[in-house]
């Protein structure tokens, strides 16, 4: 049977289902006996619980990022459905389609994992390409660049996100040194595949995406330069101008302060790669923007991160008339 | 029998009504079969419906825009009224009263639109008048300048209210220019009548308010100045430099870039414009958020794009107290 | 029997509690008929009522601040509690137990405004020490400074709250003006215990914490200033360019323009004060932010005006495993 | 003899003439020998100079803000003009032409004066009328409301500025108050009058305009409200919610935190009282830029402050061509 | 013989020679006689001098703008370079060498214009192959849009930049709409196009670069679409969304209000256009910045608009050591 | 002999002295010859310079960066003071006074490190000594450390200031600390001790203090970040999450993402270390300045950094009086 999602639950239901627990705390009522708020997901959005009796047990059963097998009836409270939880139990992640949890990308991450490789395998810069040696042959890394998302919303938001963003960012810098004469490719390339390599430690992509404690107390920028660090000191005399210049575009890359690096970009190469991310990351959240409005008017509803409407195309006028 | 306005209905009861189709959007059920998410309006507010049977027939009979017959069941959905609609047809917009769809002002349209025109015919330099002549013997123009709302929301949102708004600020312009020696009284007018004249295709007012594709597209300061061009190609031998002056106004009557000017004001008229329409803009602004509120404290609700509270004055305290 | 707080109503029970009559304002039935909508409050929240029946006596029987008995039936409308209040007749401030509806500092009252005192008492600057005995013997003036909250809302936000808040200032300012070689420590004292004091008007705190007319008029940075200016009326030949030190100390506290302040600290005392007060405030906010959150994850709900979650410590993950 | 001014002096020529000494400051010759800095001024600028001989008798002679005779070699010192002074005495302010140092308004004082009280006789409201019959009659408050400037530079900036600026917005004031339905024409025109009258001591005009400590440490925004408290004393039962409005007008005048407001407007009269400053205030600073440039293009040159060039009128081409 | 540029010129020569003049200002001795002051200029720089005798018959020999053959004496006059000027006459343009006066393009102009043409003459949309054609049928347009700058400093300002920076933006474009799917290749092309169209009235580039009367007026945007909207007048039943579309990405390609975009785009095409005008942009500037720069440093002189150093990369050390 | 300094150069003398080579840039006169423009510096400021014979030999004997022994003649050039330079050659930092060219701080840095080695010593958290251990035990830190300035303008901007300000802020931690409940002590020292520790590489100071390459491509929070690694590589078993807090105080010590840290504080440990470094670097900012102004009046000149003047005290007016 396949699963229903959270956004098919409606109230007065009885529920047996698989979710994600996402949220737990512990509340008192006026008797003060204990009672448990729950949230649970998918990947369709999160619905709020509530756990009146055996609580002690029930809390006890799982903790927060774990699956759980919930017995419940859906009502309303305050005008938001809401569940009341008869039981929860924990479900190991083996058991669960982790696609019901998380969106992945639809291209072929082997595929895009082997195209850059290529890409590295194909520079001119001798200890460039054993820097990216030592990145593809870790094992661990490549697991979790393969699958990280490229951000928590707004672009890329998937399993393998990150790797597309990446990918697609690649194939641009190669047009676009090839472009403009005087760009040092090789560094442009290696800027491109490690400005957002700290995302495999700033998010936790398991079960559902969110930052990692590691991500909300350094960012992204410094996890990354720390990976960096390590596998630069892989690389027999890597020349410490060369590793200054390839930390500069992973500290850099945000383009200022205002937007997290602090420092700005103070080459071509790290001028170039900030445009090429900032376009990347816009076009794909205009594009799922778009996609996921289902309204038949010209224009999405009003964005409010980058604060307007987008025009989808004239309206086809389906009405018939007066007549 | 009169009206029953969004702002009235209940949950529990029967609707047969009519309303403005102002978005419509279709979904599917977990079954694969349609259903359509509507909005419908009138002056009062908005309200979401739902159809879940006929969806195809009821899906063609109208579209955005089109007013609407409904016949419907009140009911509430995640603690908001929810219509859960049964019947939709479309109604000829000659067939309902357009007053309960939008708010129109209270001035005499007539005697407004004629006492601008007497001040252009008052004016002393020749092509300034020539060019108003072309406007003002432009019936589709009068005819659209007459109605226009000045804002969607914000200040002088209804029918009629870009006029009220032109000829109050019309008005001021005359006695400042006679305050300060020096000031060009003629452009300071033109301006004035011309500087949100791009409103009249900017927004849409036939059966609500809301923006053009052309208004978000290009904005009314560009759709005016391509409106001005036009006219001032029907005056023979118009200054070209009095053309750029006067173009300057519309450009810059934001006052800045930060506002929506390409070029912030550089003469003393372009200055003044700016000023004039800033204060009558906010204090009929301010003066219709008083309005609207009806509690009894000596303030009104937060106004969150002004960022304060305003003051109504004293509370009169009707409590008799202890005894 | 213990008091039924706003927090603990749910729909369906019926109502006979006293509560605080935070708002009111009076609607129109389609028929023309009134009805009168109220909002009730305790130290725990507010909700909503409407009165239906005998509107005019009801209307009549209190003013908003009044303490309230009400009688009502709990439900909702449109997602949201609402109670149907049948009866409502204010109850005199002395009957009701003014903890249910304001919260007080959990500190000893009159242990800290005697440590204030002696700090004063050891000033070596004579026509400050006489400024504070023109305070300190102003009963109305003392009653109030022990009483008032810090701020509404975000920090010390409680009966007692500004004087904990200078209090912990002071303290710091000892050890500050010790570290630093050069500083004026009775003129930074002074001005610690100073800064504020326009709060004990801008605010009113009798049955709870909101804006006086004054208050949201004036700022407590002005209302400051003039009562500062009438005690130092009352020390003879108080020296005209310390009275000026002294005032610009109020002044300048904030820091700058941005945050209120006409005058950004132009002396080192200002300086240390603005920085003293941004610390003592945003530890105090931090930790009741932090206090209030009883989620299990390692940070708190993200803080909407400092723009961030707080982190609380790594998660004590209990739950048992797949084992 | 007509005075030589600082904007006259040529290097080379010897000097004997009347300056103010606006700033003084010693130095240390590499010897240990002490010499004096001086900088010297008039109304049309300012020219540095150097005691090298008989410091202690000269620097002894006079303080900043004295008028001082000097006689002097002048020269040039890294590209700028440079007095090697001989001697210098200082002359009492009574021997000094005040034109010289200071401009001064081309309007009649005592009709502006006059035409300002006739306006404040006309108040329909009794307390308003006594609280300016309490001003009027403060002959040293008169003395100064009349002769400071409005700014120190920017606009009205000269003798007698206050006043003209504050009958100009009055002017207006009574304008707009008359085409706005329900706006306090007394309370505006109140608001309009004492605005700015801090500046009589923010500033201080005798030999020069600059600011005093006090304006300096306070704003003239707190002097004022400073001012205004004590003559409310002196009204008898002036209304409390009445002179809060007041203050609130004096508070606000410059419309945000931003501009040095602790409060935004929050009555009607107080937005006027903004826009009808700024709009004065502006109309005055641009046309003062406008007169003072002498190059014969369109163009004045860029304005720091406004950010941007303003438009003279098409150029005049005076060149008689190639034929 | 070779001219004498403005940056060679030393104090203490004669000066016979032809310069730009730049500006022009009339000033008066103490004696009430007149003199002039003049700025001359080439493409190395600008000087200052000043016309002592015979003032009337000079100023009347050349207006701004005007090449002027002039004899003078350089000298200095407040630690700059001042040319006494005894005579100055008027040269027609065409008898000086363009080339000392204007920086031009290295590249070939012709080719380059062919370039775009071919491009145009490829897109699929017949309309807007219709609209290049009447542009490029427009021989005046042409030969202004192969000559113009693409502006007064920053980036490309020299003649044929607009050329050089469009047909770098059309090359960028071709490449990024072949890699993401879904763009509308022939309308970024047409945007990347016509985007600048403007500048070649807002800017005047005969005899120097600098802003036109109606480009400080209306801003190159604003003109471009004047233009735009003439040109679509000729291509019949030009669609009329199209042509919004089109002008569009002239309106929103700065990005955003506060850089002078009356709308932010509101498509891909424009929010791509945004992207490739301010990475070609930035790209050119950054590199002119670093080419002048002969200092022999790792690092350029500080960029004050983009606010930061540039590497140049790392210093060849040349000193030979302490032996 | 004294050192002469450049602030004691004066023109028309003749010079033979060693400073430092700060920049250095090729230039070609008309003939096609090169010339080299130099400009010299020591602790009292920089004079440019010029050569104009032997060009070649001259180049060739020094580096930017070097001691050079300079022999010119002082004259003037466009109103500055420039060095016509004869000959220079270069001379080894260890046969000047390096006191000549870098302030020192006038505190014992022995001491300094001493008080601040005893601090760890005494922290609870065994963890945290060891790491502290590792640092004072790795010499080429610790002369780095002791040495290092804590910035190149602002504040303790001279050798030793970054020690200086460490350890103030370490005695303010110890009391805040203190002053606070529930703040860890260990980890805001150890936040304090390492927070700027990257500095001893984002500057350089042996000869005069600048920035390095690696300090402006990466900022001294990453490269202190990178230092923090490599240290904790060296404690075994340090417990993770205090790895990431500690780290989390230096991303975040900056305040804010417009400050250029990456992550705001979310600890309270981290917002009381901003606290404290903006007070400890504001006051000795201040200071700094104040102490350097001679001018006898009550106000420094303007800060442009600060954006005010500071008050200095009330003016000793030295005038004798008329009398």
């Amino acid at each position: 049977m396949s699963k229903r999602f959270v956004s098919e639950l409606v109230a007065g239901s009885a529920i047996d289902e698989v979710f994600l627990l996402a949220e737990r705390s512990m509340g008192h009522k006026k008797d003060g006996n204990p009672f448990l708020n729950v949230t649970l997901s998918d990947r369709t959005g999160q619905v709020k619980g509530v756990v009146w009796d055996q609580v002690a047990r029930i809390a006890g059963a799982a903790a927060e990022g774990d699956f759980v097998h919930v017995r419940a009836q859906a009502g309303e409270y305050r005008g938001n459905l809401q569940l009341v939880v008869k039981d929860m139990v924990r479900v190991p992640a083996d058991q669960v389609n982790a696609g019901d949890f998380l969106a992945v990308t639809t291209r072929d991450v082997a595929k895009m994992i082997d195209r850059l490789r290529e890409m590295t395998d194909r520079m001119q810069t001798p200890h460039l390409r054993a820097l990216f040696t030592a990145f593809w042959s870790d094992d661990t890394f490549v697991a979790a660049y393969t699958r990280a998302p490229a951000a928590k919303h707004m672009h890329h938001a998937y399993i393998g996100g990150l790797l597309e963003h990446t990918l697609s960012m690649a194939v641009l810098s190669e047009m676009i040194a090839g472009h403009y004469s005087g760009v040092d490719r090789d560094l442009l390339l290696a800027g491109v595949i490690l400005h957002d390599v700290g995302k495999v430690r700033e998010l936790e992509y398991v079960n559902r995406i969110d930052y990692t404690d590691e991500g909300r107390l350094l960012s992204h920028i410094i996890i990354g330069l720390s990976m960096l660090d390590e596998k630069l000191k892989q690389v027999p005399d890597f020349p410490e101008t060369q590793a200054q210049l390839l930390k500069h575009m992973v500290v850099s890359h945000h383009g200022s302060r205002e937007f997290g690096s602090p420092e700005p970009p103070k080459t071509i190469e790290a001028v170039l790669l900030n445009y090429i991310d900032e376009m990347d990351s816009r076009v794909n959240s205009i594009r799922e923007f778009v996609a996921k409005d289902t309204s038949d008017g010209s224009w999405t509803p009003y964005h409010r991160l980058l604060e307007r409407h987008f025009f989808k195309g004239p309206i086809q006028n389906e009405s018939s008339g007066d007549g």
